[in-house]
């Protein structure tokens, strides 16, 4: 039987994949498991609508959607599903990401988008919020992420002694 | 039997007609029926997809959608229809309307959005686009908008007379 | 026994509670108990250090954080804990939100503030958002979450009703 | 006799030919003919009105006008006919396009531009837009609306397929 | 003989003039006439040409020209003249003046506009560049500029002397 | 004798002489004469009051400053002199010039800057106004803003003519 | 014989007195005196350099300097003075005061100034960073500052307090 | 015995070194001893908070940070120390800076961050604007300021008369 993995990441082209890399990378450090599909808010409409009523179905917990310009994709998924939708705004070559920070975040009152930040620090935030969300319901994750901050904290501290040691 | 309406003017909310009555003004000054309805794109998206994919059957032709923040209606609409589909960014209190105008005008190649501008000026020349668009195939209104060109400019010239007469 | 509230609501001044009314009572509106404290990042840091670092054994499973200007304090939250942390930007009078916009949603890597819209619709969202992420251990919340969207659809119905009946 | 071509596509310099290759391209690909101008609003006023005055008796029936900067050709345009403008702002260096976007979208009330998106996405939508235009009276171009979108999703799908069976 | 004035201010609407009554005040303190007239470079494009192809013939020396949004009427006037064309970007309700002070200063290498600021400093400033181009063949007019920055100088300094006598 | 030319381009630092070289080729087309000063708003405040208080000593007519960042230098030479100051924003890398445009056009009421396009285009047109501003006084550079618009003309027609008869 | 302040407030007009009372009360509460003067960087320049070059005689420590739009004043100061300088960035109705901030932060290297928030947080700011600046040197400042910032803690305490023992 | 320096360069990450080497570069130009460390607002905070709470006892005077994005480093130094904070906007790549300059700047009423420009001139400016500050009871340090004002002063005037004597 396929395992069912209780992250979906959702992109509009397959040419965000490598910008969304550190996504992946973050979740498999967690031993989470994470489908990636290729939905387009503006092109494939209907797929994302069967896409975001089956997930309940096949078990996902948490939706990261990522998107640039316009960027309804998020939105379009949280208009469609009760399960928390992340937003990563992907940076665009003419306004720098602000139009898709914008077009992310500013949902209206009733449907929700957790937006994280544009380009590749948001691609790697959305992994680990996802892992605070599910953590809540394992308490292994907790651990896990308590181990990522540490990790974090040592390599910080050695660029700090490194610096510090220089000539 | 139901009379047909050729343009349908979509709204997020109730609260945003009094900010659209231009839209209909300026419709009725041509003669152009038009409906009105009010449908979200986050919050009613089945409602919104029934609309859309009803509207060649009931001889829809131009489409006009208005909406605020991250306003995803006029390109949801836009994924759902091969019509022209006109977006009005509608003013927002925190950003000005910045956010809606991005969210509307910066949809990706393949599903266009004709945007006008933010607030007042783009309710009334949604509505003139519109008859623009409907000319093409109607000698008459081709006529009335020469007219209210016309109009226009002695509007324009009367001003201008009192003010070059003022003391 | 002291009843254990799953979630906190942090703003930096009372003054701004009257424009988190919406988080506290959407919270309300699904029976999820909420404290609510007023820690300032810049005037009482060592505050907000001792509040962050006593959430897990307060039983605290999602922080609320609300902040203007160079909103720091989800922030600053999301560096001192892992349980999710989510920022709503409060608007200000000069830059209407952007900079607080900016500072709370453009975290670097490691450090994930799940950030929803400026102002009173992020107030809303800010709760539902907690809804969605408390009812993945929760079915009854998931149920709640479906009747509020269904209540949500009926409303803009009614909208959509009282609109076209209109002569 | 001259082939009529129902569009034209104006630029104010031959080098943002390239740029707007696409717009060619997809107007080519529904058999749909256009003209490319070189006019500027600026520097050849007069050939701008001579131009835009002639449009009826040539036949056409949408203008495409592409600019930067203080973009004003498609408004001078739209200023001297009644058949729908279409406004694609150009990116520019400096500003990134923001000032190409403001300087079209902001028309006022009686003269409306049909604005896209900036840079390359608009180039291709200013086409699409025009084809839904043309469309209303030519319900071929509708079935080859329908073509096209429906390769549109074939290819989203195809790259979903390739990102989902990847390794 | 009808006296022949040097300058002309053009607003698009006769509702600016309000906000352009310091250029027509400070303008009339140097002793120096203006017309005024309401054209709009969108809805009266003809009398635009034939008003800045009479210039040279009327006497007049340098135009000034105030709108707002997509703000083209300095842009257009400097495109059918080779007088000097100074432009006020109208503050906008929507983006506070951004939208017409790009659409106003951003022109093409060929055609310049000498933009002033946005909204009432502008309006002033307009008046008094004007008065420091005329002066440079007017010697007179030089006098009355040094006369006018010395009551400006002691207006600061007696706002400085109240403020420094203050209790 | 020296001969006394009646323009001066100020710069804050050598490295922006390559950024204004078509200031000075257009003055020169037009047979102006132009000094080039490097003065410092910040770094040589001393020198440049030294130089605006004897700019009409000199026979300077019209002074051009390019600055970027916080752009003071055509600010502070406004404040000491009353003679026509031309002010260039220069491109920054941070903000893509926007600061340089806002710090040199807002100038408050009484000290006027005339404001041209950030960058390139702005450098060419800072010439071209100054040739508009002196041939109020000289009907040959009249003549020659004719021949140079004609030209411009002309080259725009070419290159219509070159786009048009593509295959 | 007069006593002599260390520290002076500057403002490009009296009707700014208002927002930066909150400067002097603060200074006030820490017993620093202040001048305040009221001098423009572009209507009284002289007066400005005069100014700046007594500053050491005068016995002025540091200086504050308030100024909106093309905000030159703290930046002119700077250029005149090695003292620090702190640059309160006044609101603007036009751009909300992000014109003031950029003039007035984005200075070239050579020239610092010491920029504090826009407004009415900026305004109190200042003083406490001359208070910081100034207790380098006198350890009473220090004491007092911690017990500045010891009332702050309380007042959000009590705040908190509030909130939380409300029904 | 360890030497004390009275100056603290905090920056987020080791890769922003080369961007503040200009920093120190300026420091040692005036003698002035620097400690560099790399602490992360989010990453670090209990390293933060010890190293700010230790500031006093390691005879630091001034406190120097750098930081980027949501750029809270500055402010929350600035919570934890009564020392002046001085922070540097890094230039980003998505928001080119605008992020970390809001973040870093809108510091409410009670905790000022002295900020200087984004990128290399606010590198140099923070390191100038801290020997203003210690200067204040190092009058050595008042000449040698003097002294670099004249060496920048001669540096522009030699580029002055090479621009000059250019052929």
């Amino acid at each position: 039987m396929a395992k069912r993995n209780p992250v979906v990441l959702v992109m509009g082209s397959d040419s965000d994949l490598p910008k969304l890399a550190s996504t992946l990378d973050t979740l498999g450090e967690f031993g989470i498991g994470c489908d990636v599909r290729v939905l387009s808010a503006h092109r494939t409409p209907e797929d994302v609508r069967e896409f975001a009523t089956g997930l309940p179905e096949a078990g996902v917990r948490v939706v990261i959607a990522a998107a640039g310009g316009a960027a309804h994709l998020a939105g379009v998924l949280a208009s469609l599903t009760t399960l928390p939708v992340i937003g990563i705004p992907i940076e665009t070559s003419v306004l720098k990401g602000l139009d898709s920070l914008l077009a992310t975040v500013q949902m209206p009152a009733g449907v929700p988008v957790a937006t994280v930040a544009i380009g590749s620090a948001g691609a790697t935030n959305a992994a680990l919020l996802t892992v605070q969300i599910l953590a809540l319901s394992d308490a292994t994750l907790t651990d896990k992420l308590t181990d990522y901050r540490n990790k974090m904290i040592e390599k910080v501290r050695e660029k700090d002694r490194k610096v510090r040691s220089r000539k």
